[in-house]
């Protein structure tokens, strides 16, 4: 199997480029996101296509459907494909089988797929004949996918803490009351990462002090389409008139402390992105178990003095043992600034795209 | 007198520009930094200078010397100074009567002087006969003069508050400790602030907690030159062998607990620009009293869970009351953000800059 992208040619890395534009029409959620294009001998595209979530057609069927459509003929030509063609029947068959009775004679993958369910595509092409190139574009590839890629690397969803604190590190005010710390355009960001992910979680603390509703919304306030599972940590009851349990996606209340818990049930649902909005003792608690995988905080110019600090106790003593982050980006969000940082290097994804490179 | 700046000529603002840059050449302490630039009626520069500090010429004495060096002749000849002149017989004579004595015939003021025992030098000149024009380059002669501006206009330092935090708002781990939060960039660029201001001012808390020096050193780790004074408020002693009794700037401990105290005191020394570092007691009395001007607040992407908060209680109870800042700016700095950022739009720098023009 070739797994040096030496020899891919220009119009297998425009067509790879091609690739990752479908993938991301696709929807987020527990497939990925995979674009492919079938590209004749002379470098001319025959077919496209890609996921559109799940239950559909892969990437690659859709390809092969739309170059029948047009009545091109797909024999010896080659499919370059965002992701590893996968080769188990799940809900469609195996895209390796399709492009071998297609006839496709070279497939140019960019990331190599870690569900071990689902991998195995590039060496079934391979020993069938099949030229196949991987890794090519791989770095652009890991990030279309997203959260996908460390979850299904892991076997747990991709976890996004986010914290809204005031300068001096409060996230509510003496008396309990956080709106609003942070200002709309921050929080219109926030809502944009909630339109992503398969879920959000909050303590019951903050389920019962803040009455939240916990939906994705647009800036005029109505709901988008998709809405990700409203989970409650804790053994306290979510009220019968709780927000809630008004128009929403599910509510999955999990009677546990445990984040590993959490995080099991949820990967249980093929959430592959969870959200973890707070309070402060659920936060902490995901952070000591080292199941935080980014954090997004949302700073505000503002000064409290008193009230609940961002996070509870990590059982972290002297400054030696503090969880130390590694800043990703900044941005000034209106007048806050958005910080993300990860906890080390983004050891999942980047070590699985080197490990396609060193295979 | 003329007020308004329409009947600049080019040169004279060029040579505005120009007195600007001169004036950053002189030092940041009790008194202003101002340039002057002398012009003939053709608009070539017969002579230059600036305020070098305590004791020494004014910048528009120190034009006429260096005139007087060029051998050139400044009767009828414009002078172009930064900030209005003064007409207070202080450790040099009042530079009205210089300019008038050495026959000036145009005066072009950038900003006019708050100080009330100095102003009425644009008054003086325009009844002896000789134009004045004021408010030329107002809004960078305002940056350019710094804390010294609204330090003279209120009658006490301008107060910078620095706090160091990690994204969830502690000073300091569990055990105290805090050495270090932030990363050596951010650290040196508060070094940088330091060897910029009159005094840096601590509670007795962090001078028994920490024993810092409180010095403004360089990159290497030497003491630069300027060294601020270093106060300690609180009734508790410094310890004899406290690092505060070492190499810097004088150590001043004031037994108060009242920040109007603090900066009457430091006025009265003609300080113009204090760094109050904390701790959290000392830094939310300030705060509560209204004493801050500019926050300066390092965040570091560390998560800590426990330990001090970076301000106590402000006597906010609800997240109406909270303290809100404007933010100025957002700077990246190694692996830290800080945000600078204010109470309220600059009131005092802007307000004596509009009155200037509205005169
Ligand atoms: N500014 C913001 O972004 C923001 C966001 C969220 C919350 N807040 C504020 O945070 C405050 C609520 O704080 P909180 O800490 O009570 O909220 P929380 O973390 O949402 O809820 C804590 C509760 O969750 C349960 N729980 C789940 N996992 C746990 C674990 N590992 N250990 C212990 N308990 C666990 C416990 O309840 P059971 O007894 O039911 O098991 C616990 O009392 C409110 O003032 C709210 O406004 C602010
Ligand atoms: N990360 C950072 O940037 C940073 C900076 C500074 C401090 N810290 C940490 O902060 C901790 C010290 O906190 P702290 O709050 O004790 O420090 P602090 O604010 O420096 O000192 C508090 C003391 O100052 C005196 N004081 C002055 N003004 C007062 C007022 N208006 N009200 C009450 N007391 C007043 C009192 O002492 P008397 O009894 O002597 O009158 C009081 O106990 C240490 O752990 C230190 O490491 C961190």
């Amino acid at each position: 199997m070739v797994t040096t992208t030496a020899d891919v040619r220009p119009c297998e890395l425009a067509a790879m480029t091609r690739a990752l534009e479908l993938a991301s029409r696709g929807p987020l959620g527990p497939n990925p996101r995979v674009g492919c294009v079938l590209l004749a001998a002379d470098g001319t595209a025959l077919g496209e296509g890609w996921h559109r979530g799940a239950g559909t057609p892969h990437a690659e069927v859709a390809a092969l459907a739309d170059a029948r459509e047009r009545g091109a003929d797909v024999r010896g030509a080659t499919a370059v494909v965002t992701l590893e063609p996968c080769d188990h029947v799940g809900r469609t068959g195996p895209c390796s089988l399709a492009l071998l009775a297609a006839g496709v004679a070279r497939v140019v993958v960019g990331v190599a797929d870690p569900n071990p369910v689902a991998a195995g595509g590039a060496r079934r092409l391979h020993d069938a004949g099949v030229e196949v190139v991987t890794g090519v574009l791989a770095d652009e590839g890991v990030a279309a996918l997203g959260a996908w890629l460390p979850a299904v690397t892991r076997g747990r969803p991709f976890v996004t803490l986010k914290l809204a604190a005031s300068l001096d590190g409060r996230v509510a005010a003496a008396d309990g009351s956080s709106r609003w710390i942070t200002s709309d355009v921050a929080r219109r960001h926030a809502h944009g990462l909630r339109a992503e992910v398969g879920a959000i979680v909050v303590g019951t603390g903050t389920a019962l002090a803040d009455d939240p509703s916990l939906t994705a919304r647009t800036g005029d306030g109505s709901l988008v389409e998709h809405q990700p599972l409203r989970v409650v940590v804790g053994y306290r009851d979510v009220p019968a008139d709780a927000r809630l349990r008004g128009p929403g996606g599910e509510l999955v209340p999990l009677r546990t402390h445990e984040p590993e818990r959490v995080v099991a049930a949820l990967h249980a649902r093929e959430v592959r992105h969870v959200l973890v909005e707070g309070g402060p003792t659920l936060a902490a608690a995901f952070v000591a178990a080292g199941l935080v995988d980014e954090v997004h905080a949302y700073v505000a110019p503002v000064l409290l003095g008193a009230g609940p600090a961002a996070l509870g106790d990590l059982g972290v003593r002297s400054i030696e043992d503090a969880v130390r982050l590694v800043p990703r980006e900044v941005h000034p969000l209106g007048t806050d600034v958005l910080v993300v940082a990860t906890p080390e290097p983004r050891s999942a994804a980047h070590a699985s795209a080197t490990s396609l490179e060193e295979r």
